[in-house]
């Protein structure tokens, strides 16, 4: 099946891609808003950059970190249900046949037309193990090495993105001056990652392209016109 | 099957609740972070009072949005693979059921015991949609009302969660002096949310504690240090 095989190649390399986008969709959006709503409340582009900075540093941290920890977890999860799964097997055989058949059951099928399969499970307790866990539990084999990858990949494409809408501020030292700079260099890198975005997974370009640009000039209008309105 | 039951409910209500863990840990990490960095910034509390506002409403847009147009994406993403698979089926029955087989043989079984599943699915051309979605492509049905409430839920878990870091800031005009209660109550804070998450994920309680504690602190404590580096 070729198109089996593409598809397959198709969603194992949009792991990474997925997180390029998670970490960068946060990237420029947050830092960016961030710095125009301090722009609205401080004349110099100096804390502007402190502050974008420890922003950078606490969402990469808290995205890239945050990520690790909860691909750790679903580890612990599948491994603690793969356990599970193995002894109810070996205790309660009847009732994990049980269940293969009411999945069967939910798509229409019938007793003689799904035996079979249970019988041909219960001859290979492993692989009715496995079968559990996709089928029941919908849950894959996580790839141990995706933690760590996840992690780096997210944080440094939030950094990445971070130093787009902070750039304007290092090289002007007014942050009324560098505000239109940042907005403008921002909109535009965010239209361009929406429409790579939309290309990569299959969603509109164009249409990408508005929504990420939308979110990201409606979060920076927002932290503006409130950090503005309590300073 | 009372556990498969349990299951179920459990797999439902855990949508909030992790859609609360996703809003809350950032929320609780990125502002306490940032507020930290800019303290070693700045003398005031009201800048730091401004930034962690814009960041806290840049923070919720960009999660909620985000996630909302995130779910919308998946949505669409189903609908389009529902159609292929329904046309495959229509024109391609032969390769859709070899799909079928090598789902089976991936678990070791053989043609005589999957024979039946197979037959039982030609008979009934949108269960075996659905069940190519679910089995071949590992796509679930989405709930429509999910995007809206999930964007909902995520963004004022943030909004929750960031409100804690900030209030020392508000009543203390010192930044210096805000600081180490903001320190006091963010950290207690995430010691209580990452002993509760973990509670309820099945986890361990005090490992998820001090993991939420050591992110959100070991954030903070970067920001902190490269804000006053490069001010």
């Amino acid at each position: 099946m070729s198109t089996y095989l593409h598809r397959e190649a198709h969603f194992k390399s949009s792991h990474t891609l997925r997180d390029v986008v998670i970490g960068m969709a946060d990237g420029l959006t947050v830092p960016f808003a961030l710095a125009a709503g301090i722009s609205g409340a401080v004349s110099g582009s100096g804390v502007v950059v402190a502050a974008g900075v420890a922003e950078i540093v606490a969402g990469s941290i808290a995205m890239g970190l945050g990520g690790y920890l909860a691909a750790r977890g679903e580890m612990e999860h599948y491994e603690s249900e793969l356990q599970r799964e193995e002894q109810e097997i070996l205790e309660k055989p009847k009732a994990e046949a049980d269940e293969v058949a009411e999945i069967f059951q939910h798509y229409g099928l019938s007793e003689p037309e799904y035996r079979g399969v249970i019988e041909g499970l219960k001859a290979h307790p492993r692989a009715w193990r496995d079968f559990m866990m996709r089928f029941e539990l919908n849950l894959e084999v996580p790839d141990p090495k995706r933690a760590g990858q996840s992690a780096f990949t997210i944080g440094a494409s939030y950094i990445l993105g971070g130093l787009v809408p902070l750039a304007p501020y290092v090289a002007i030292a007014s942050a009324a001056r560098a505000l239109p700079w940042s907005i403008g260099v921002t909109l535009v890198a965010l239209a361009v990652f929406g429409y790579v975005k939309g290309r990569f997974t299959g969603a509109g370009a164009v249409k990408s392209a508005v929504q990420t640009t939308a979110i990201g000039g409606l979060a920076a209008a927002a932290a503006f016109a409130l950090a503005r309105a309590i300073s």
